[in-house]
């Protein structure tokens, strides 16, 4: 079973002005035989409380996969992808980009998307887009290459 | 209103050798019902100029949308790219990959094209290559996002 | 002629138990009239080797393009592309994206490789996949931009 934690960044569900509805789209894609969500969070776009928390399921849960919700636009409290670069060991780019070039085929403005994806010790760390139909869209592109992608940072999959 | 700048950055266009049709370009595709182009600016490819300009541009001036044309190449001299890095606060690494990927729909060479995007407090820089045809299919290529652009950047759009 | 070094990055050819079949599909692809292959090396998953390697191909032998392969996955010791990033004076970013782009349409898998390309003084590098199979698909993708890549690379291609 893949260890998964899931966590959302958004102000307005981190003070229950909004319910987190990206955060429950995530855990209901995922299929319950592979992936086990251990953990759901939710946080403010906090620069640091972001960072704490993926160093905290990185380093001390050993979370296999983490998948973010939220903070990738344009707006100024976003900053989900720069609290990522600034935890990772190991950028992975081929996540946001092929979020970004399939999101195109469906809204132009997929192309502001900064989502990115990297690893941190044993964990992988993916950026999803903020709304439950972008990451709905978003997830499906990647869940199959994910059981490999992990078989892989475990020393297997050549 | 958009505030825009166009920023060309040729030496042989900043030495008077050649005449900047990439610049004038850039204005002429901008729709005026949307777009002011408050400033026309011509730098040699000098990082340090570069840098100066683009802060000057976003923090005296507030201008929302900077372009700049040229320096995108691999020549020696060329140092857009990374003179956007150098004063970006965030990345926006879907305008370079989808022109670039657009681009190779009619020259293999578009692989070759640098340009980024970056934040930088409420101004965006996007770096359009250099020669005033590929200006042109880039620009028509995300002009209709830089709206949504704005609006995000300004706290809206959600 | 380009003058050409391929370096295999991979511990078990470089401890003698798997033969280098990538390295030697990189120099049965690049067409002799154009690409003289210089240097053949075969390194271990070494970010510290990789980096001094790449660092004297580039300034002490001026090789103009140096093409990697190995080391670009998940695993715990891939780390060719930072070894790259880590010496790079530009990144040129189109190489990876294209790989990544144009691999998605034979296996999912693609959007995993890490792969980049960058310029150090006068030397491209260019990190390929580790498979023979994916480098001949790669390369081929990428092959013919290469002498106008060159040519930029020299001050012309204007």
């Amino acid at each position: 079973m893949i260890k998964t934690a899931v966590l959302t960044i958004s102000d307005s569900c981190a003070n229950g002005i909004r319910q987190d509805l990206s955060g429950q789209t995530i855990i209901d894609l995922l299929p319950d035989d592979k992936f086990q969500v251990c953990r759901k969070i939710v946080l403010p776009d906090d620069f640091q409380k972001i960072t704490d928390e993926l160093i905290r399921l990185s380093d001390r849960e050993s979370i296999d996969i983490v998948f973010t919700t939220g903070g990738t636009g344009l707006g100024p409290r976003d900053v989900t992808p720069e609290a990522t670069v600034s935890v990772s060991e190991k950028i992975v780019p081929g996540f946001g980009e092929i979020m970004r070039a399939e999101g195109l085929k469906k809204t132009p403005n997929a192309v502001l998307s900064r989502g990115t994806a990297c690893l941190r010790k044993n964990t992988l760390i993916v950026n999803l887009p903020g709304s439950p139909k972008a990451v709905r869209e978003s997830l499906e592109i990647i869940l199959n290459v994910l059981p490999h992608a992990l078989e892989m940072m475990h020393g297997g999959g050549h």
